[in-house]
C-alpha cells in the first residue's frame, strides 16, 4: 500500500505540541508567519505518495550494485531525485542567498518525516547534505561556499559526512587518515573510510565529500582532527567540473535494511592523494563535524518517526482488511456471522494505539528540537537565542534516540499485525523492520545519545536545562488536570508520576556524575527512556488541550491517544526512575557475570 | 563465532531453577534418577558447536530452492540431519517402545535449546517432528503407529503440522481444506495449506505430513475439524516406500528470516486427492492438534532461549574484542594509552547483562514448563500428575510468548552492541534478530498466548493454579530477603512488589474477565509479560540460592545475574499492572483514533 502524510496531525505537532504557532507569535521568526506551512506540507506529501513512496519497494529489491567503482543505484531513482530536487524539495531550508527558501528548520523536519516515511533509504542521502550544507555555511570560506554551496543546497550535488574508520566508530578521535598540506594550500587525503552512506552513486554528476583526516603534526585524539571537503570531480574556475578527484568506491556493504542506499568503503590517495579544501580551521575538525552530526541526529530521528509511521499505516490497513475470529460482544462486532477484521480484537487495538500514540509523541519531541533550533539563530533577542540553544542541545540525543527506538519497536508492532504475513518479504512489513534497525546506531548509537544527554546535556549547566523544562511539563500536566476532562482518564496522575520520577532521577544522576560518573553512566539509557517518555506524555496532552481549544475537528481523538500513551507508555516512568537509580551496582558490578 | 553450550547455566536452571532435581527427588521421574543429564548435554553441546552451528550462517545464506515440487536444502544439511539421527538426537524423549531413549522432555528442552542457539532453522525441522510424534502417539490407532511412529521418533522421516490456510491462521476454525470418506476407510485430502514449515525437503525419504481438514458433514467452526495422517510416499504392508501420495509444495516463501527453513505451501487433490488416515475421532482434530501444538510451543519458547543465547554469546565475544574509548576510572580501565574493549563501557554492560538475565529467566520458564509436563504424566500419584498438568498448561503461553519476545529483544540488544558493524549481514548478528523475528508468531502469535493465558489458564479454575504459583514464588521470595547477602542489592524488595502486583493483576482480570471481556483481553500482553518478568524473577533468584547451597563454583555469578534482573526486569512489574489494571478503556476506547 502507499503512504499517507498524516497532514492534520503534523500540523498540530509542529504548531501546538512543538510550539511553531507560539514561537512565531512571539516573533522569533521574524516575518515567517506560517501561513504557508499546511501547502508546503501537503505538497510535500503528495510527492512522497506519488513519486517516492511507490520506488522504496523498488529500492528494497533491486538495492545497488557497484561496478568498477561505479554504483548504480534502483530503477527509477536518479529521475526521481531530478524531480524531486526540481522540485526544490532540497532547498526547503537552506539559505537564501545561495539558492535555498530559507523556511524554518521545523517545516523541513516535517518534510524529513514525509520523505522518510515514504522511502526513508531516499530520504537518507539530502539528509547528508544538509548536514554538508550547515558544516560548509558554518564554518567554510566564501571561496569554497560560492563554488559549492549553491549546488549543494538546490540538491545539484549531493554531500557525504565521511568520519568512520574501521577502528575509528563511535570513538571518532581514533582516526588515521591522513592529510599532508600541499604548496597551494590544498591537502592531499589519504586513507580509508567506511559506512559512508551514499559515497558513490549515479544520481547526481558531482558529490562533496567532508572528509575528517588528521595533519602530520596533528595531536592525538579529538583535538587533531579536521575538516576537509573533498569533491568527487574537482572544479573549475568557470563552475564546470574538472578532473576526477583520488576518491573511489572500493566496496559496498551487503546490509540487514537500507538495501537502495549505498554504503561504500572509500579510499582516498590511489593516486597520490585526494586534493581536499580545509573547512574551518586546522586541527578544528570536531565541532565542525557536530554542526554536521547535531543536524543528522534530528533527520535520524526523523527516520524513525518516518518508519514508525510508515508500518503504523500499514498496519492498520491491514487491520482493518484482514478477517479472523469474531469481536466480543455485540456493541464492538460487525454484523452477520463471519469472521471481523482484526481490529475489533482488543489486542490488535492496543498495538495499534501504541504504534500511533508513540509515533506521535516521537514526532513531536523531533519538531520541538527542530524549533529549539530555528529560535537559537532566527530570534532577536539574545537571551531568547541562547536558551533555545540550550534547549535544542537538550533535545537533540531524545530526538535521536528516543525516536528511533520507537521507530524500531512499532516496525516490530507491525510485523506482529499481519501475523506470519509479515515474516514474508512480499508483505513489505519487514522492510520496515529491516530498515529501522540502523536508525538506532549510526550518527551515534543510542547510547552514545544517553550518555550525551546525561554528561553534557543535563551535567553542563548543573541541571539547568532540564528544571526550565520540567517547569514548562508541569504547568501542562496542570492544565489537564484542571481541564476536568473526564476522557482524559487518569492521564493527569500518570504524568505528574512521571515528571517526579524524571525530576528525582535527574537530580540523582548530576549527583553521582560527580561523585561516582561510571554509576551515572549505568543508568543513562534508562534516563533517556524515562526523559522521552515523560516529555511524549506531556507534549501529546499538550496538543489535545491544543486540538479542543481550536476547534480542531474531532479534537477528542487527540484525548485518547494523549491518554494512551499516558497509561501506558509513560507509566512506565517510576519503574525506568529505579532502574536509573537503584541498578547501578548491579551493572557496574557485572564482570564477574560476564566472565563467566 | 561459533557456539559454546553453557551446560553449567543449563543443569543449574533444570536442575534448581526449574525443579527437575526436586521432582526427581521425590519420585515422580520414576527409574530416572538424572545422574545422566550432564552428560546428554554435554555431547549434545558438542555436536552443536562441531557441526550444526557452522552450518547456520551456510543455511542464511544459501537458504532453499523449489524446483519442481522439489526442494533443496542449503549444502551440507541433509548429512548433518543424518548424522543427528544416526547419533540418537531425534529419540530422546521418545517412547521406547517406538525406538526412543524415554529420557524426560525437560532433558529434551535443554537439548531443543542447544539446537536452536546453534541453527535454529535446522532445529525447527525436528521440533515439528516431535509435535507429530506426540499426536500419533497420543491419538493414533495401532497400526498407524506401528507403520509411522518408530521412523517418526528416530528420525528416520520427518513431520509436518498443516493447519495454515490462507484465511486460516489464528483462527483456525475457518479452514476449508476438505476430507471425503473413501471405501477402504481411508479419506481423500483436498485443498491448499500455506506456510508449511519443512513441508518439502530432501533431508529424508518420506515425510509425515499431519493435516486438518473438514468432512463434508462436518459443523461449522473448531467442532468440524480432523486430524489427518498424509504420508509423502505412501508405505507398503512391509514398510518399504510405496506411491507417491496426491500432496506436493507448490510454492516457498521468501522470508526475513530462517531461510534455511523451507516454508511450503502445500497443494493436496491435483490428482483425486491425497489418501489420509484419521488421527483419532472424526471432528475432533482440535483436541489432537492441541496436544501437537502445546509441544509445539514449548519448542518455540526454547527457540527464543536458544537464539537469545547465540546472539549474548557473539555479542560478548565482539564486547572483548572490539576497542573504542576509554573506561572511566583506573579501577576499571585496562592498561595503557590505548583503547579499551567496549565491554569496559556501563551501557554495555548493562545491554550485556540484559541479554544474560532475559535469557536466563526464559530458559527457566521454559524447563520448568517441560518439568511440569514430565510430571504430569510420569508422577504415580494422580493428584501429582492433575497439579503438574495444570501447572504445565498455565505456564505454556508463558514459556512460549515471554521467551520469544525475549529472543527478539536479546537479539535487537546483540546487533546494537555490534554497531555499524551490527546491521552489515557479513557480521552475523543480524541473521539471529531476522531469524527470531518469527517465533513470537508462529505456533499461535504471542497475543493469542497472551489471550490463552487470561481466559484458559487464569480463568479457567478461578485463579486456583496462579494462586499455588504465587505462593511458591513468596517462599523463595521470602529466602532471598532472609539470606541477607548484600549482593542481592534490593532484590527481595523488587521481587516482593513484582508479586503483589501479579496477585493485584490476576485477581483484576479474573473478576473483568466475567463482567466486561474485552477489559481483560485489552490487558492480556502486558499481563503476560508481568507475569513472565515476577516469575523469572523469582525463578532466577532461587537458582542463586541454590547455587550457593549446593557449592556451585563462583556462586556470586549467579546472585548479580538474579539481581541484575530483579533491578531492571522484574522491577517493571509495577507499571505493568497498572496498564493492564488502567488502561482498558484507552484499548476499548481506540476506535475514534484508529479510524482518523
Amino acid at each position: 500500500m502507499t503512504y499517507r502524510a498524516p497532514i492534520n496531525d503534523i500540523l498540530l505537532s509542529l504548531n501546538h505540541g512543538a510550539g511553531l504557532a507560539a514561537a512565531v507569535e512571539a516573533g522569533h521568526y521574524g516575518d515567517f508567519d506560517g501561513d504557508i506551512t499546511a501547502a508546503v506540507l501537503e505538497e510535500a506529501g503528495k510527492f512522497a505518495s506519488d513519486v517516492l513512496a511507490p520506488l522504496n519497494k523498488v529500492g528494497d529489491e533491486h538495492g545497488i550494485k557497484l561496478d568498477n567503482g561505479k554504483v548504480t543505484t534502483a530503477p527509477g531513482w536518479p529521475d526521481a531525485y531530478q524531480r524531486w530536487t526540481a522540485a526544490g524539495w532540497n532547498a526547503v531550508s537552506g539559505p537564501e542567498a545561495f539558492g535555498g527558501q530559507g523556511l524554518p528548520l521545523a517545516i523541513n523536519a516535517a518534510c524529513t518525516e514525509i520523505w522518510s516515511a515514504s522511502n526513508v533509504a531516499f530520504g537518507l542521502c539530502p539528509l547528508l547534505t544538509l548536514s554538508a550544507i550547515e558544516a560548509l555555511d558554518a564554518h567554510g570560506n566564501d571561496e569554497l561556499k560560492k563554488i559549492y554551496l549553491e549546488k549543494l543546497v538546490t540538491g545539484e550535488w549531493t554531500g557525504t559526512m565521511q568520519l568512520t574508520e574501521p577502528n575509528a566508530g563511535s570513538d571518532v578521535g581514533a582516526l588515521r587518515t591522513r592529510a599532508e598540506r600541499a604548496d597551494d594550500g590544498t591537502y592531499r587525503i589519504k586513507g580509508t573510510k567506511i559506512f559512508i552512506t551514499y559515497g558513490e552513486h549515479d544520481m547526481t554528476d558531482n558529490i562533496v565529500h567532508f572528509v575528517l583526516a588528521r595533519l602530520p603534526d596533528a595531536p592525538a585524539g579529538t583535538k587533531g582532527i579536521s575538516l576537509f571537503l573533498v569533491p568527487k570531480f574537482l572544479v573549475n574556475a568557470d563552475g564546470s567540473l574538472g578532473e576526477r578527484n583520488d576518491i573511489h568506491a572500493s566496496g559496498v556493504e551487503h546490509k540487514l535494511g537500507m538495501h537502495a542506499s549505498p554504503t561504500c568503503t572509500m579510499t582516498m590517495g590511489d593516486k597520490g592523494g585526494a586534493i581536499g579544501y580545509l573547512i574551518g580551521e586546522e586541527n578544528a575538525g570536531m565541532r565542525c563535524m557536530f554542526t554536521m552530526m547535531n543536524q543528522a541526529r534530528l533527520g535520524v530521528g526523523l527516520e524513525g518517526v518516518g518508519i514508525a509511521d510508515r508500518a503504523y499505516q500499514q498496519a492498520l490497513a491491514y487491520a482493518q482488511e484482514r478477517r479472523q475470529g469474531k469481536a466480543i460482544g455485540k456493541a464492538l462486532g460487525h454484523k452477520g456471522d463471519g469472521m471481523d477484521p482484526i481490529i475489533v480484537h482488543p489486542d490488535v487495538k492496543r498495538m495499534l494505539m501504541q504504534m500511533r500514540s508513540m509515533t506521535a509523541a516521537a514526532r513531536t519531541i523531533c519538531y520541538a528540537t527542530a524549533v529549539a533550533l530555528d529560535v537559537s539563530v532566527r530570534a532577536k533577542d539574545a537571551k531568547v537565542r541562547a536558551d533555545a540553544a540550550a534547549r535544542g542541545a537538550l533535545l537533540t540525543p531524545i530526538a535521536k534516540a528516543f525516536s528511533t527506538d520507537i521507530g524500531n519497536e512499532v516496525a516490530y508492532l507491525g510485523v506482529q499485525i499481519h501475523g506470519g504475513m509479515g515474516f514474508i518479504e512480499e508483505t513489505g512489513a519487514a522492510q520496515h523492520y529491516r530498515d529501522a534497525r540502523i536508525t538506532s546506531i549510526y550518527e551515534g548509537t543510542n547510547g552514545i545519545q544517553s550518555i550525551d544527554l546525561v554528561t553534557r546535556k543535563l551535567g553542563a549547566n548543573g541541571g539547568a536545562s532540564v528544571w526550565v523544562l520540567l517547569d514548562e511539563l508541569a504547568a501542562t500536566i496542570k492544565q489537564v488536570e484542571t481541564s476536568n476532562d473526564p476522557a482524559f482518564g487518569t492521564t493527569g496522575a500518570k504524568l505528574r508520576d512521571a515528571h517526579a520520577a524524571l525530576a528525582r532521577a535527574s537530580k540523582w544522576l548530576l549527583e553521582r556524575l560527580a561523585a561516582a560518573p561510571n554509576e551515572a553512566l549505568a543508568g543513562a539509557t534508562p534516563y533517556l527512556r524515562l526523559f522521552g517518555a515523560t516529555l511524549g506524555g506531556c507534549m501529546l496532552a499538550g496538543e489535545a488541550l491544543a486540538a479542543k481549544a481550536n476547534g480542531e475537528a474531532e479534537p477528542q481523538r487527540y484525548v485518547a491517544l494523549a491518554r494512551f500513551f499516558a497509561e501506558n507508555i509513560a507509566v512506565q516512568a517510576p519503574s525506568l526512575e529505579k532502574t536509573v537509580t537503584e541498578s547501578a551496582e548491579a551493572v557496574t558490578g557485572a564482570d564477574a557475570v560476564l566472565a563467566g
